[in-house]
């Protein structure tokens, strides 16, 4: 189950538009966290014959907690910057799982998500666009995504079952324990260790049967 | 040389965020064809950092004649319905020669194009939508065509250096050597560490960065 986040959009406008494009695409779960537009008239009239994903528009005050959080990102970063690293739509059409609460999380209008909010998310995904102009309209990108996620549904069916967050979790502290059992000292090293097994452990969406291995790999190293 | 053409557009906003788009995937002409809308300031707020396509907009009162001129369309003609037959943006972007003169014609937010405009045109492209809903927004539709375009001519590429297929048999090499290492015995269970941890390789799209961090892991598990 997919649904579409988005951190304190500003405009209604966008809203409505992306309501749309939902509906054109088959999804229907929109959350607004922390919105700074109302759920109001321009909204209703953007979104035309998708209303019925406005009236089930979910508000939270802060990033739900999913299976897997996929970021959005216009920002290039460096090789160095790994939480930046990305992949495109068309790579995530390719992985994602059609089963598990997956969540993926669209920033503001003006700048996007922050590093803190990135640091959230297992992994980004960032849309190949002009360097001379990067910076896309918000429900275009969301739309974007929409598309190349549809054109894989159709196509494929996942039937395997994605690991959880429980085991997630589970995973990243026997990593973690691993570190100190491999007696990663420097602690810069260790944080990049972190982040980039986190980044792996959320962009290959195991499946719970390729948890559960990785699972007895730790623990006969931490053993 | 690839034209946006749109015929009789009635929103400003639209237009706008469509000249938006276009410097976001690297395309410039815009042609208006008979416009029922101006080119005022909302169409400039909505254009951001796009206003030099604004400022180059072409106004005609017919259809341009170009090498190629493909439609575009929402309404799925049936089989018998042959000027409807479309291709998908995909196919497009597999087809469309890197040179010549080809013009994209979308038609008006209300209702698209007239049977007269797509006989005008050598062939229509649709995109694949949700059969609830297929109605697009007019500049949702356009973004996802040059996004197709763009992806193809791959002027686009993402700035991450990932991991070559020598440093992917490198890291697979270490970690086998690590499993012989943890004392893995059992044969079967070996061979299925091995297969998943080739597919987390291969699905987690490592970049190079990546890659190394991890064969530091492993490096000091098998010293």
């Amino acid at each position: 189950m997919i649904s579409i986040i988005l951190i304190e959009p500003q405009f209604e406008g966008n809203v409505g538009a992306i309501a749309r494009s939902m509906k054109n695409f088959g999804f229907s779960r929109l959350i607004l966290v922390n919105p700074k537009c109302e759920i109001g008239q321009e909204m209703r009239n953007r979104a035309k014959h998708a209303n019925d994903v406005i009236d089930k528009i979910k508000i939270l005050k802060n990033m739900p907690k999913m299976d897997f959080l996929i970021g959005t990102t216009s920002k290039t970063g460096n090789d160095y910057n790994i939480p930046r690293n990305p992949i495109t739509p068309k790579e995530l059409s390719e992985i994602i799982p059609t089963s598990g609460k997956i969540g993926i999380v669209f920033g503001r209008e003006s700048d996007g998500l922050t590093n803190k909010e990135i640091s959230k998310c297992d992994f980004v995904v960032k849309i190949p666009v002009s360097e001379t102009y990067p910076s896309m309209n918000l429900s275009h990108a969301v739309t974007l995504i929409l598309y190349e996620l549809s054109q894989f549904n159709k196509i494929n069916q996942n039937k395997i079952t994605p690991i959880s967050l429980n085991e997630k979790k589970q995973l990243m502290k026997m990593i973690k324990e691993s570190l100190t059992h491999l007696e990663f000292k420097n602690e810069d090293k260790k944080k990049t260790q972190i982040l980039v097994w986190k980044k792996i452990i959320g962009k290959s969406f195991l499946s719970k049967r390729e948890a559960y291995a990785l699972m007895g790999f730790f623990k006969k190293l931490i053993s």
